[in-house]
């Protein structure tokens, strides 16, 4: 069985990290069964990420993010929309990812948690979980 | 249902992005029905991203490649065959994507395209597009 | 067809590549049939890649990996757990990666092989391998 279901997120800063674990497992809570979820974003300046929830290391995550891509540097595409740093960083950080699970449990390690990673907002975006059970 | 569809690229420079998106639209189209296509690509010097297809915005990506693992470094695996770069670059972008669809449509957002990443071309080179519906 | 099936990796160094090729090929063999399978590693300090095992080529791609995410830089998470590089790496390598089989044998490319890549050992892992064929 496979199965598109569409969620949204509001995002409040140009860069955050919003935890969306809660939502997913409600998702599989509710579908059951075990398989594996493939969450994708269908947004050129957002992501997906995996890890822990700690507010040190999300401002770590974020500060690499910087060093490597930094958001006021010169590119050719901020002549069009001064967004290039937001677009290469979703390049890096992908913005889709498959998880699995079982009974209908997130098979996540204990500390892992589920982002959706914002790289141009605050905005009204949204994400696409298919289901295959 | 689940099936492997294998098609190919043919790429023209050493690194360059070739936009598969039409070429991936066909298949999901001729298939019909709702589900997630994974995109593999099966070499150890290329890749898949999805993001916009702007001539700038490519620009700025290879840029940010060259940045992070440039061509002209000392690497070790270069002893043996003169592409450590485009290996190390092949981690970084990652070779896997999937990519939901319903009734037919690829669920890409307005901005999103989906990119072959030839990064030690041009070469003759394979996808496989694996259908789960 | 889907279904969990859950290993476990030993690690030996803090960072290193473990080919779990042979494991991954075994797996797909015993269980026939063609599709794909999802690799998931429920960890935040650990990932997948797939890439060439040449130990040139695993010494160059852990010397960038050390170049964008130095080990003894200042972080906010080693506050807590002095790991921080690790799970930023994990973020950059991803997690999970989906691989198409067929008739009982993976289709990696002649030069593929799969890693489980540790970043903060030893230890011992898991990883959930999702068949759906």
């Amino acid at each position: 069985m496979i199965k598109n279901i569409y969620f949204e997120v509001e995002t409040k800063k140009r860069r955050e990290l919003v935890d969306i674990t809660e939502k997913l497992k409600d998702i599989v809570l509710k579908e059951n069964g075990s398989g594996c979820i493939n969450i994708f974003v269908p947004h050129t300046t957002a992501g997906i990420l995996i890890n822990e929830n700690e507010r040190g290391l999300k401002n770590d995550i974020l500060g690499v993010f910087e060093k490597v891509v930094p958001e006021n540097e010169k590119y050719e595409h901020n002549l069009i929309d001064n967004n290039a740093d937001a677009h290469i960083l979703s390049v890096i950080v992908k913005n889709n990812s498959c998880i699995p699970f079982s009974d209908g449990k997130l098979l996540l390690g204990t500390w892992q948690s589920v982002f959706f990673v914002e790289l141009d907002g605050p905005r009204h975006r949204n994400v696409i979980a298919t289901l295959i059970k």
